[in-house]
């Protein structure tokens, strides 16, 4: 069915695999008479390229962004903007080799298990690749937010088991980790070289700050703002846990610490993460992302083939040794297009 | 727009206030010839029925399932299934004269901001009310996964700030509060009784254990079955955290570790939660939520009312002092629907 | 899946059999702050009551409108507005005798092919009276057009192959038929006594006419405004062929002809019914539909039962003899809602 | 919102203007191991390309299908299939000069109401040329229906007030007017030379005959097979009436007659076109377009421009005589994707 597209009053629809012709997106729902170029995505875009720092893979994707349709005079005319983005450097030969071999902690599996058969070049459509296409359209939403002065920041808080004490914008700007802590930073460079000798790989946790967000977003019940961003953020790959506001923790705080008291300058504490009942309640929205090692390691692993058989496997592709930070990009996007979507949808209420 | 709409091929659209005329759930897509009545309805419903255990509200629903269509001669002809609750208990008395306050940790601000006015009575459609109508069609799903033999089992796994240490399925069945460890049982009953001396309340933890799911569940990139899952879970009014399988722990992990290997006995561990790439892999599915503390609570907070002047509200309508174990039968039915409905898209790859 | 849901901003979800406890609807999307009351309701709902006129079945159902939720202090509050309609008169006896028979032209035969089994009494959610939540989701569609001078006409321009030669709105009030020509009335009548003699049925052909619409409704390619009112007017039982504008004809003119020029006072013509591309351009929108015969009919016909035998039948239940005028209010409804759902959206591109 | 998506298990998405960079197509929900090319989608295209008889533009468009995603070694993956036409032939010099008049006919002034700007080179999303996505979409639904046997024929019935009065489907053939009857070919010839000569255009009536359906297609209420079909071929530019079966002849027939009685080898006619109630009866499924004439016409015609000033107009662009035969494989599609989308919906129900 539909499980490529997301948002109702915003809504992308992606396509394509780690090593097919393209991969891209359609955009509906993208207001007219708004000003959009192919260098306005490829900002974004680039924040998201491969081959930057020490935890990248070697993959030079360019990347480009390509606008087919949607743009009349670089102006948004209201129909749908396609933007597509060509796959230059997929080179499928290492995966041949493994081709009948089932990764362990990928899709490679499932994907048999789904369709009977599978894409094996590099992921398929379970490559982190697509996430390139939710970029492109996250930028498309940026530009619409920015009309209405929402600005949204990602930082990394945890690396490698390495938390962050202290959150700076300003220094978080000076590292490609961007890690808001230059003290934390330090030690989770340190991690992630000893990590590399070993093979391995790590794991950590992005916040995602939604700032001068209106209250009123999100809807009852289903559509809630927190339960559209937990999809969201849950449907990138690596993610393995969604918190909003204080998250995890409020499940051990006591009904009146964790209730955020009102005063007519406005919230006291923020808890709730800027959500309550589901609908923004004009505070900052917060949410955090747990993410899981690359599951792409040259340690060597246990596993089967299509056909049962016992093997190991030990990954020599070009793999990231963490998600992080080229991960951060991507929950920026699906956040900002998930903001666009309940604010374009509460147009109908006014 | 349709945020009280929830599922695809199996979908369920919701209404009602905490004190309008009734609550309920139109059943789209339900497969015909399945055995249904509203005795196997009313079974789920009574285990989300308010007035038991020490944790509980005075408020005395019957909460009684009525079916008004979609069933001929106890089976379902596959047509929309509608199941009406009626509102029989409910005393708006207590709510009136804090009818201009915004309770802090509610919606009430939320709903004003959004809609302009409110129905003010009881939370009005951000009551915990409306998921009777969750666990109606939950009720309906797990007829569904019946047939195919698939089980969901919930329980409490923190309470208060208590976590269980053990799981044992025979030890939650002894006990209301759905406490798999009977010493940690001990622990939390005390702290509910110290917690409702203070006027206070309890957040804590749920587990979701889904038993003997197919592999190839869920759809790649958006409508992945954890994305699914994560909007489901936290759709749920006080969820403010949702993790699958290793979860937040998971971002601390090597990828050596969190890697769960394959041999021709299946996966040696579980740290996916049953998910890879966003659909099932045949093993357990499991998913855990934090819950916030109940926001209403006896002790004197910080608000404003309508007009933005600061008052001091204590909330002395009839309420629970924790969400959990009334919760877990919602959490147990929006995991029924999400995999049935899963269930039922496989389908149309087959 | 989800196919007893319609629109995408105003959005409704019905429910019910002809025999089942009560038929309803389920509307989401209906902007706050609306005076919304069961008589505006039953205004509407009282015009497509059985039991008025010569043509009509005995069946005597009060069809009162009971709004369960959605209203506060008679205003609508933004969340789902439940309307039910309890099934009072339902006399399932006639249909016992017949209840392995297909009737032809009826759904019977499809209904058994799609499930495998089929609620028999008076054709289950196929019957006619499903239009009835129609006719009360119609009526609130019309409270919101009210609010922007918007206004719909239908009225009878054929039955049994006597057509008007004049539309006069204040003739068409003074007939049941709903015909706008007081001489093409009389015939009119005449062929409805024959007719039904004769144990025999008729059709007729209905208009609608949209006054005061804004330009700009409807969307390019899929969701153009003539598409979805094809749809919605197509959905309903006895529809055969939905015109727009000059319709059928305008296969015959030619583009000199059938092109509406423009002046500065306006369109000269109205060949394409107030819309162009899809979309509506601020003149009158005409739809017009063909109406079959209704089925049910005392003359003796061939059909078989379920497991093929040949049987002759002779429907003697309680039944109109044309689905006109009963079918009007429910023609318009259904351009209500459509009309509404395109002027919700159109507020997000502004 | 999502007005350039169609279906709902058999989903497309398309996007693109006359005079952008490309044109094309996202397709979910095609099942994985349909063998499909781009040999295959270009066949149907060609059948659409311009360029071919008396009436066509000059306009060559060498309409090549490129396949970016969805399809590993000539199969289907069960993930979206994207297929892209690039716009080679686009010279927006013929369009510049009128850029702010508002053809008659056209949706020039509409798209202006509804966006405030618009695309004026060639209709831009407007333009006919999206239906080049549809019959790509079509294309990969006829890969599918083929599997089950189904087939669908398009043909003209009537051109320029001309009706056929025989149908010979080896006649059709024959002509690239598609029609089945040589002796009205002649008549239709003759009259689209003189048209030609008067600088006129003219419309007409293709009917599209589905052979081998299957009984149990489509749903109750809303999301009926005719209506969806209606929705379908609505949604073609230049189509202002739908008839399913009898059509509009149906308001003229008796219940009697219209009725399609049945014995124990079918139907004996089939006044229904193969619905009843909505859901196919596994006749044979019938429904008629009748198309407007081309509203681009060299003859003068009186429009005003985007000021209101009155203007004189005539359209000296490479347009074709009438929409058909170029329309046809636009039904077939149509009708195809239609078709299969209720075609996989039914699995649901087994």
């Amino acid at each position: 069915m539909t499980g490529s597209s997301f948002g109702k009053a915003f809504n992308i629809t992606t396509f394509g695999e780690s090593h097919g012709k393209a991969i891209g997106v359609t955009i509906q729902g993208c207001p007219p008479g708004l000003t959009l170029t192919e260098e306005i995505i490829q900002k974004e875009l680039d924040k998201r390229k491969p081959g930057q720092g020490i935890l990248s893979t070697k993959r030079k994707e360019p990347d480009k962004a390509i606008i087919l349709s949607g743009i009349f005079e670089n102006q948004t005319t209201g129909t749908p903007i396609m933007i597509m983005i060509e796959n230059k450097d997929a080179d499928s030969n290492d995966y041949m080799k493994n081709s009948t071999l089932f990764r362990p902690g990928h899709g490679d599996i499932t994907y048999f298990a789904k369709y009977g058969l599978r894409d094996f070049r590099g992921g398929g459509r379970a490559s982190a690749r697509e996430t390139a296409a939710r970029v492109a359209a996250g930028a498309v939403a940026l530009c619409i937010l920015k009309k209405y002065n929402i600005k949204i920041e990602t930082y990394t808080i945890e690396l490698g088991g390495i938390k962050v004490k202290d959150i700076s914008l300003n220094s978080k700007k000076t590292n490609y980790l961007q890690c808001p802590d230059l003290h934390a930073l330090k030690l989770m460079e340190k991690r992630i070289e000893q990590v590399k000798q070993e093979g391995d790989s790590l794991g950590g946790v992005v916040e995602i700050h939604v700032l001068n967000a209106p209250a009123g977003l999100g809807e009852p019940v289903f559509d809630k703002l927190d339960a559209d961003i937990a999809k969201a953020l849950m449907s990138i790959g690596a993610v393995k846990a969604v918190e909003i506001g204080a998250g995890c923790e409020a499940a051990q705080l006591k009904g009146s610490k964790n209730n955020d008291q009102i005063t007519n300058k406005g919230f006291v504490t923020n808890n709730a993460g800027g959500i309550l009942a589901g609908i923004s309640n004009g505070d900052d929205i917060i949410a955090r992302v747990s993410i899981k090692p690359i599951p792409s390691i040259k340690k060597p692993l246990q596993t089967i083939d299509e056909q049962g058989k016992e093997v190991e496997i030990s990954t020599k592709g070009r793999h990231d040794i963490s998600a992080i930070p080229r991960i951060n990009p991507v929950c920026k996007a699906m956040m900002a297009i998930t903001i666009t979507d309940h604010l374009l949808r509460q147009k109908l209420n006014q």
